[in-house]
């Protein structure tokens, strides 16, 4: 029996090539096989090797995401039976509301080696680039980030933590909220958070 | 009068030391002089240029943060201003607890260029290596980071939020807590979190 292949779980950092890790790009320039998601800078697969197989696993808007994400658990799995290395390249990074951990237990129960290498997330950088620090001395002393996508109930218990959070001056993070920025405003609005309290998006 | 070197705010990541991104190694091995954190790999250093100058800017317990922290800011912009370029490396992510936002305010008011170069945080990769990833779409779709160390009540209202986020299923991360922790354990299970909410240390 051909002894299986390692699935390395990267993080391709928050946008530009050049803020992935060194590890990243170390095993995305030697893997066999790069099955990658929509959201990362495609310049990055110019990194990898000419022979290897590129497999763009990126979910679209209205795609079945559960079964989208089967097929990307099932896809690494048989690839590394195969005996090749994979590098499985998403944006941000892969434990940020990236399915990462789904993907490491499916390969762990699949008995198949995996290594985690973090990525830089946006829900930090995307903010400093922004100018916004998300912990200040003077300012915030902790900060809390949460999907603001549609699967989440806006009066759930952990957006009522939120609206603590902010009242109690520290940094909230809305990541996947754009669509929804109004329902948000309102609802943290409606739970006594200051209007003037600063925001951008 | 010779022009201002640059600042290159930089986030060695969360320790291992191919966990800076490709940009933050770049400024590193370019910079006139690098002006390091205690907290990161001393390996690191050996990508410096051979002639350049390397300052331990570390504070120890039991200095005067603030004056030390003036001291720093004070250092980069000295050497700055003498038409050198400066990386100023810091464990983890400038702007997570790294004062990156002060150190960035104090560059922006003397005037001298600076980037802003984001690194892996260690709030997330070190529970995400120690198989917990932050997130995870059947348990958590949230998680808030807190600093646990003496500087802030655990009866304030920031650790209010946190219980309430343990509460609601989020997950919770305390940085530089170790001292504490029997202190916010007792006080968030004061806060009726359930004594069975899987923790780690």
């Amino acid at each position: 029996m051909r002894s299986s292949g390692t699935v390395y779980i990267v993080g391709a950092g928050p946008g530009n090539p050049d803020l992935i890790t060194v590890r990243g790009l170390t095993c995305l320039r030697e893997a066999d096989v790069v099955l990658h998601d929509r959201l990362i800078d495609l310049h990055l697969l110019e990194e990898a090797r000419p022979d290897a197989e590129i497999i763009n696993a990126g979910k679209e808007p209205g795609d079945d995401e559960d079964l989208q994400q089967e097929r990307i658990q099932w896809l690494m799995i048989e690839k590394a039976r195969e005996g090749r290395n994979v590098c499985r390249l998403k944006g941000g990074d892969p434990f940020v509301f990236g399915r990462g951990g789904e993907e490491a237990q499916a390969l762990a129960e699949a008995g198949i080696p995996f290594e985690i290498v973090p990525g830089v997330s946006s829900a930090i950088a995307v903010p400093a680039y922004a100018g916004i620090p998300v912990t200040h001395r003077d300012y915030a002393h902790s900060f809390m980030v949460i999907a603001g996508s549609r699967s989440h109930d806006l009066q759930s218990s952990q957006w009522v933590a939120a609206s603590q959070l902010v009242k109690a001056g520290g940094t909230l993070i809305v990541l996947m909220g754009l669509s929804r920025i109004e329902a948000i405003v309102t609802q943290l609005l409606w739970s006594e958070c200051d209007p003037a309290t600063p925001a951008a998006r």
